[in-house]
């Protein structure tokens, strides 16, 4: 009868926890973001308390109080560092993958031959650049995504994927162990230039995101005030994933509102500041790293010469109803896919995967120019007038097919096929280069038989007045980039910020009438096929928790339907506050499953005091034994008290009751709603207290 | 004894309240958001009920989802012709200042001399432009003046001072009738241009954002879904503020970072992105109009040929810790003199006041070229490189002064104290331009020192490396667009949403990091001596209740203290759901002020079962008697129950019980917390729910 808490110290000992650890959370557990908020102020006070004794308290409070700068400085500066050698190395990556610089290997084509003097005018290359002997050069990309894949499995498998799903439901609250953790930086950042080097049709904008998140994750630790407390981690991780797409795109603004609209949860005032401190400390460094050789911080660099005509909303509404269609369609195929691969066996070969997969890319893009060279490239090609591009010893002519009808339409319908099967495996893989450059074949497209409309009858009413005779006044690249802006929003159901991103992306104000146009028929038709993007979409499909605040829930239910036990469940348990044996509440730690449980006085009158979490329990039963050197002799029927005072002893008069009250690990303030409250306001309060 | 409810019925004809208005909510007092939002939910859904009805309810169902984007359409297009006929007045009012065209006394000066062929080629005049034979223009200024603060009192008290602080506690749940109204709107207008034109030291910035905002407030009385439900209006609140601050400045992306961050308190994402849509369209309609003459949607556009240096840092960072000094001074001068105005006569002479205020200005502001123009002209030439500038017949060759510093030291001495007296006088006062206009002056000045430093000691090795020997490699334009974000951040405490301001309004990206070193040094630096900017300042000033839900509490009290009657108090009261009678419930509302009460089962057993407001009680009370035919008969001691059946009636046996749960007026979904829940998470649960 002498039954210790042993069974509750091996649990403990399991999850390699101590008395200290009260207050944390399990794996994939969800936070209380009022309990952390809460810790955090009392430690906000204790140093405020403290700050008067002496003068390194006073340091200690200042630190304090800049370490929430210092931190968000940090990870902005790690962020575009990072971003920087990524772009450096995939751009030596992709020159490698064809050909390499006799005696210099680490230099790229156009490095190698800047200092030749034999290099030709055209610059199709130089004799320093020894070009392999390869067919179509599918063998190295075929190497290049193998080793990626084969990294990710054995170093990091978090580090596959996009990454945005995760992050949006880690920040929702979510504890992901290890998913920001230094070996998924390192094997991201090393896999994603590796996954665009080899000519698939991904970009390294989402991972971006992923790894300037695994940045925000690895500062936060180093400062207690953010490592130790998950809500305010939290903050760090909204500002890092901010700093993820400034430094992607070249877009501070984008990138704050990215993080404020589409992954954070929690997003008070202040963190809104540091989160463009942040981003725009990272696209500053980027800019001094200058991957891409011109100053300039943006991507798509244009400037158009001609104005837009208020006719031309209406084709821009196409491409915006179009692209909605293209991401409702390509989100349900993708979806589709990732379930068939999860339930199938083709989930155990993942690197068998990547490797098809990129063959079949290599193979069928290179006969065409515009999937032949480098997405991001193309876009920006289309998204220009016409002119001449080179890369990679191919003098693509894009000018001379820029009415090449044919070309864009076979690339279209591949590079719209391939991304299904591409966004998924088992490497980096980001969404957003391959669906603007989707919508930007598409737009031109568009933009094109726009064009020759206008052209061919000059004398509709809709156009005759802005456009004069002989004059071309529609600008196909315009196009492009409202098609790019459209798909984009389509698969992702972004809004502001997808209009802010391109905006800043394309460096053109003037713009952005057609750009919110697009989006806004984009999002309109993508929700009526189904109302979540892509990331929610994979977010459910893994089956993370995840309570979306932007949603309006039309439960009808009340509070006191949902949390009555469902048949066959266990009842729902309470902990008195006094009379409880420590056999007792081992006991009902054993045959519950429930996060925590209220504490009322008692079941006579119940008058709630508190609430108190499964894991603390579990903690402080065996701390307390622990501490009081009783492992072995605490009874099992030892009275468990949570009161301020110990009840009178008269009642067992055996044991000595065990305070557990002294752990503070009662929570003293749950909030409680009546039992006929709507479940839709449960939800609201869930949502917004978190 | 047969007292009856007349003296409840009184109450109620008094506010012309009737049945229907259950849910509303009295002048001055503050609204219940979770009411609201679950009144909207309930409306929401017995519209998809009825849709399967009738081809009628489907269409209503359609108009009802639409209204939301209608209505915000509605608004855009309302305030961007607002904007732009106030910006053309404004301009026509400004030459009507100093002259008339002759015959034609609508156009203004510029277009006056358009068509005539007397035009001399130096664009001074021409002979059909007849100058007024005034001495300073002063007298056309004081009638001017006068005529604002007339019309303002006489016909829309509300239409004063900047409206913003205003606008902002109605955003967070406070009632104000007649603040949005049309009469404000109507006289905002008329006397907005009026006070820019009196050449006075104020903006129409902020004016524009409660002009906005009123347009919003009577479109959103159109549909139903916004006008009867204050939470859903509210949305469409937020997004008449962005499209104000959008057509103030050009800037839409500004203007929903400006409604977001500063004055908006409940804003889900749709919101965003509908107050995206408003902003973006009343921008668009504004330059369809085309004021300022240009196709440019900014203010100042400005292009600079020279980038910008690490080492020009420091001097920005020097600029933005002065503009928050000035910023912090400004805030605590001007709330000082508006706190005087208020307690002593002087607020009995608002007439005086202006006029009074309007003379000193022009007298003193006409020797000095910098202050003789337009403040928007002025900062617009301040930010430019030096050039010549024309207004108002004086040839004003700011080229010849752009080192002058002693002018320009005077125009900063003199803005920067007349302003203090200017924001709060009884005219529609912008705070943004002439903020902006002390902030650039100040930048100038340092841009200008920096540049004769750099110029002395060109050796100096923290430029050496960066300005090659004989260039000038500073731009003072740049420092004065900086200080102009300096100051502004500094009196209004902003900081997203004035990079993002700023940013638009000069379409230049690559000084985003010099505006951000400023606006951040300026936050920290001004909060450093108090932590409210002037718009919370006024809030405070004039009483309003507003929880910020910006700033952290500190509190360290527990929910039962602060629930606890002060000494002198009434007590608490509580309604039992049974028992209680007419009579009661009277006594109850006459005794008492509290908005509301709690109802629980008994006394005994203190359950709550819901919450009460007083307003509706008292309407309850009222209808219930009217509904009855029993205004005279329903005896005071007739038993009020709140239980779904009425209780056995052995009780009182002389009177049938009133049901009032009939009425649905006890919210049944109160949510509640124990007596020891810390202070700051009741505040946080205040502020979040609202």
């Amino acid at each position: 009868t002498t039954g210790t808490g042993t069974h509750l110290l091996e649990t403990i000992n399991n999850s390699d926890a101590n008395i200290d650890d009260i207050g944390t959370y399990d794996d994939f557990h969800t936070i209380d973001w009022l309990r952390e908020m809460s810790r955090n102020r009392l430690r906000h006070r204790q140093i405020l308390y403290r700050k008067k004794e002496s003068f390194f308290r006073t340091l200690k409070g200042l630190h304090d109080a800049w370490s929430g700068w210092l931190v968000v400085l940090l990870v902005g500066l790690a962020a575009g560092t990072c971003a920087g050698l990524i772009d450096i190395v995939t751009k030596w990556l992709t020159d490698v993958k064809l050909g390499t610089c006799s005696g210099k290997f680490w230099l790229n084509q156009e490095s190698c031959c800047w200092n030749s003097h034999t290099a030709e005018p055209s610059g199709t290359g130089c004799s320093e650049w020894k070009t392999w002997a390869t067919i179509f050069g599918v063998e190295n990309t075929l190497i290049f995504a193998s080793l990626a894949a084969l990294l990710v499995k054995m170093f990091a498998p978090y580090a596959c994927g996009s990454g945005i799903p995760e992050v949006k439901t880690i920040l929702s609250g979510f504890i992901i162990r290890g998913y920001l953790g230094k070996w998924t930086l390192l094997i991201k950042s090393i896999t994603a230039p590796l996954a665009v080097a080899s000519n698939l049709s991904l970009g390294k904008e989402g991972p971006l995101v992923h790894i300037a998140s695994c940045c925000g994750n690895i500062f936060a630790h180093l400062f207690p005030k953010y490592g130790k407390n998950e809500a305010k981690k939290r903050e760090v991780l909204s500002a890092a994933a901010a700093a993820g797409v400034s430094v992607a795109f070249g877009a501070p603004v984008g990138g704050v509102l990215f993080s404020l609209e589409e992954v954070s949860y929690y997003f008070p005032m202040k963190t809104l500041w540091r989160s463009f401190f942040c981003a725009l400390t990272a696209a500053f460094i980027l800019r001094s790293i200058n991957p891409f050789g011109n100053s300039h911080l943006v991507m798509f660099y244009v400037t158009y010469n001609k104005p837009w005509f208020l006719f031309e909303l209406v084709p821009f509404a196409l491409i915006g109803a179009l692209g909605g269609l293209y991401g409702a369609a390509f989100i349900h195929a993708n979806l589709a896919w990732c379930k068939f691969r999860k339930n199938s066996k083709l989930g155990n070969y993942p690197i068998l995967e990547v490797v098809v997969v990129t063959f079949i890319t290599a193979a069928a893009s290179y006969p065409n120019p515009y999937t032949r060279i480098d997405a991001s490239m193309m876009i920006a090609e289309l998204v220009k007038e016409c002119g001449p591009v080179m890369q990679n010893n191919l003098l693509v002519k894009i000018s001379q097919r820029c009415q090449s009808f044919s070309n864009l339409a076979l690339a279209l319908l591949f590079k719209g096929i391939i991304t299904v099967f591409t966004f998924g495996i088992k490497v980096p893989t980001g969404l957003f280069i391959p669906s603007m450059g989707v919508g930007a074949i598409m737009g031109r497209l568009i933009g094109v038989g726009v064009e020759q409309l206008v052209y061919n009858y000059p004398d509709c009413a809709l156009w005759k007045t802005s456009c004069h005779a002989g004059h071309s006044c529609v600008t196909p690249g315009l196009y492009a980039m409202v098609g790019a802006a459209a798909t984009l929003g389509g698969v992702t159901r972004m809004t502001v910020s997808l209009v802010v991103i391109m905006f800043e992306l394309t460096g053109g104000l003037q713009y952005i009438v057609p750009l919110m146009a697009a989006a806004m028929f984009s999002k309109w038709v993508g929700d009526a096929f189904g109302n979540e993007g892509i990331y929610d979409g994979h977010i459910r499909l893994n089956g993370y928790p995840f309570l979306d605040n932007k949603e309006e829930f039309t439960h009808t239910t009340l509070a006191t339907d949902v949390m009555r036990p469902r048949r066959g469940d266990q009842p729902l348990t309470v902990i008195e506050q006094e009379g409880m044996t420590v056999g007792d509440l081992e006991h009902l730690v054993r045959t519950t499953k429930y996060n925590g449980f209220p504490v009322i006085t008692s079941h006579e009158s119940q008058q709630l005091i508190g609430y108190l979490y499964r894991r603390d329990l579990i903690l402080a039963l065996g701390g307390q034994m622990a501490r009081l050197n009783v492992i072995v002799e605490t009874p099992i029927n030892s009275l468990v008290y949570f009161t301020l005072h110990a009840p009178t002893p008269s009642l067992g008069g055996a044991n000595d009751p065990v305070p557990l009250r002294l752990f503070n690990i009662v929570d003293l303030s749950p909030i409680t709603v009546t039992d006929h409250t709507p479940m839709e306001i449960v939800v609201e309060i869930f949502s917004k207290l978190g």
